[in-house]
């Protein structure tokens, strides 16, 4: 049995790993969370310690660690005896943090894909671009890796899997829907890192279609849902890490993403793109200074995690899954509805970072526990979906499931 | 007499303003241009010569200078031997530069009010803030210094003194229009330097109206306007230098200045403006870089000069003076029309430099034949008119009145 975890990152939704973990650290055992500023690990285990998260008493102890370097975080790896690495830092240190855990052993998780600060959107399937790379190397070690367990991706991977393992027999489609439709108050906002919101965003749209990768440009292709409780929202097709492991995973059936924006969104990253302020790419200033746009934009807009207090209303995500059942055309769609306030409350982060957070605590559970410490590289529609998604029933991300036979919990 | 012309600034402007000495050498004697980098003076001079722009073999020389540091341009001053000095440089220099004139007994001119970089919109009047305070001290020395002697500032204020003079007893409102109805076919660009086109929009929007200054915000007072040749165009109140100057010397009159916006100009600066990223205050970035923001917005956005190759379509800019003609109400509109395209041909910048830039040649013209070298410090409309605006209908810049008798040019 796995035990101990170090928490890598310190940002809104490294707050609400650090909460899971709290309150599960009677399975988890010693906590430890590190990033490059200690004081915001400080202050997310004082936030712990304000709500009385923890469980039993027990170790949760903050570092400073710069995870770009390896050596660094695999010595830190030792010094805390974690067995257990939750990545939810920058996605640009997934690659070191990875190596850490293939050195010493430790279980490896993180929330996205790995990104080169230089460059955006590379060549699907975008996995394959790093983190694929060493999966023969996990194998080699035994180490258990598993990529993208946050809630897009990561559950949505999970619900595609139970579809097609319990609702149909061929899988046709899978199209996930992101929408946040609460509100946070100010003129803008990205509701996480804003630099990695909008590089999600400046790149070619890829989905997997007719047995191929199709591209389209950001907010070409939109079209309006109508989901349980959020009603009838708007979402454009956009890239996203997870249609690039499904696209693998079920070769035959269409894969797309679609993420919900306001018309002021739309607005706001127009402009900004347009003019050039979102390239990671360096412009000089008359003055002779080196500074990468996108950088500064997101200098300027609200910290994400300054929302919390005020985020009210909720979010939907899901996956509408099509497929043949029996030689009949069926459907279901399987979904989480989060609410931002709640998530304040108990956690102390907006709903976004909480769908986010949950996850691969049930995750590093089901590790700790043993169902899921499958010893090589995996993503999550890979494993069993069901022990997670009961656990993550029981620990605040319930799932329902909405068909021709109605609106109901998943396992009702 | 007065000769011999230093050019400061080698920006848009400041093409033109060097085409136009070029033009009138005969008249101004040798000719220089000097800022911060000696290659962008030496393009001037380059583009100059490829027209065939000097009327007569003579001097035109380019000089590297910093122009923030005084004594630098008293040197140059005293060892090019100009006795006029063009100011077309950022507005940041203004007093280090007429400070410089002071010291050499230079005649001084610019077409913007100085700026101290690290504030927006001082106190009403602006020229009280720096330029007034220096009246005395050329009055002393009996230097000619002439503020804000561009289009607008410059060729407007001698609109309203026109006006004033020819067309009625008491003045009771100026309004002041700039409307560039031109295209440069890129999705967004300002038309001039971009850090100070949005300075000029970020503060506080002063209007002289019932004897006093009255405040509003930017974009919150628009009105249709229906102006020659370029038809009916949406304009809003704007603050503005001359609004300052004219309200000081017609203090019974409302000065009002009005700039139209299109709705894709108005949505981009509310975008950046919004986002903070028209600051003029430091922000630092996630990796500890201090940048100011509007200058990365500088950075980003096209410049300036490179738009005159494919600038189509006019400008209007004029005055609607209106007042009491023995007894009666009356009013007149005085403006020019300049276009894009042949301001290009002949000088190989847009209609908009152009407009700027010629006026303070004229003036150059007329101190250097002892019309206007009045050996002290004024605004535009404290100098005799007709004969500036002769000259300017000869150089380019053709007035023209349109009231109760119909449109014709000025002196008909």
């Amino acid at each position: 049995m796995k035990r101990n975890v170090l928490i890598i990152g310190a940002g809104g939704v490294a707050q609400v790993v650090a909460h899971k973990c709290a309150q599960n650290n009677d399975v988890l055992g010693d906590l430890h969370i590190a990033s490059r500023t200690v004081a915001k690990c400080q202050a997310i285990l004082d936030s712990v310690h304000e709500k009385g998260a923890m469980k039993q008493p027990g170790v949760f102890k903050a570092h400073a660690l710069d995870a770009m370097d390896s050596a660094a975080v695999a010595q830190l790896i030792r010094d805390t005896g974690a067995r257990i690495v939750i990545n939810v830092g920058s996605p640009f240190v997934n690659m070191t943090v990875l190596q850490a855990c293939i050195d010493t052993g430790a279980a490896y998780m993180d929330t996205a894909i790995h990104e080169d600060p230089a460059k955006i959107c590379e060549t699907p399937p975008w996995y394959g671009n790093y983190e694929w790379k060493r999966r023969e190397a996990c194998e080699k070690a035994g180490v258990t890796a598993i990529l993208g367990i946050g809630f897009d991706p990561g559950v949505v991977n999970a619900y595609a899997r139970l579809a097609a393992d319990d609702y149909m027999d061929t899988v046709t489609s899978i199209d996930i829907v992101d929408i946040n439709a609460g509100s946070h108050g100010r003129w803008f906002s990205t509701n996480f890192d804003p630099e990695i919101n909008f590089r999600e965003f400046t790149g070619t749209v890829y989905s997997w279609q007719n047995g191929a990768w199709q591209t389209n440009t950001m907010f070409e292709v939109g079209r309006e849902w109508d989901l349980p409780v959020v009603g009838k929202q708007k979402a454009y097709m956009t890239g996203h890490d997870e249609v690039h492991s499904l696209a693998a995973n079920y070769p035959d059936a269409d894969v797309r993403f679609w993420m919900g924006f306001g018309d002021h969104y739309i607005n706001v990253f127009t402009v900004l793109k347009n003019l050039g302020l979102l390239s990671e790419q360096p412009v000089k200033t008359a003055e002779g200074l080196e500074v990468i746009p996108l950088k500064v934009v997101k200098a300027v807009l609200p910290d994400p995690s300054s929302l919390a207090p005020d985020y009210v209303g909720k979010t939907c995500i899901g996956d509408l899954v099509k497929g043949i059942k029996d030689g009949k055309e069926v459907e279901v769609f399987i979904y989480n509805v989060a609410d931002h306030k709640d998530a304040y409350n108990e956690v102390g982060s907006q709903g976004i970072s909480y769908t986010a957070g949950v996850p691969p605590v049930a995750a590093a559970m089901l590790i700790a526990n043993g169902t899921w410490d499958i010893g090589t590289m995996v993503n999550v529609e890979e494993l069993d979906p069901k022990p997670f998604l009961t656990l993550l029933d029981q620990i605040g991300l319930p799932t329902r499931v909405k068909d021709a036979a109605g609106d109901r919990p998943w396992n009702a």
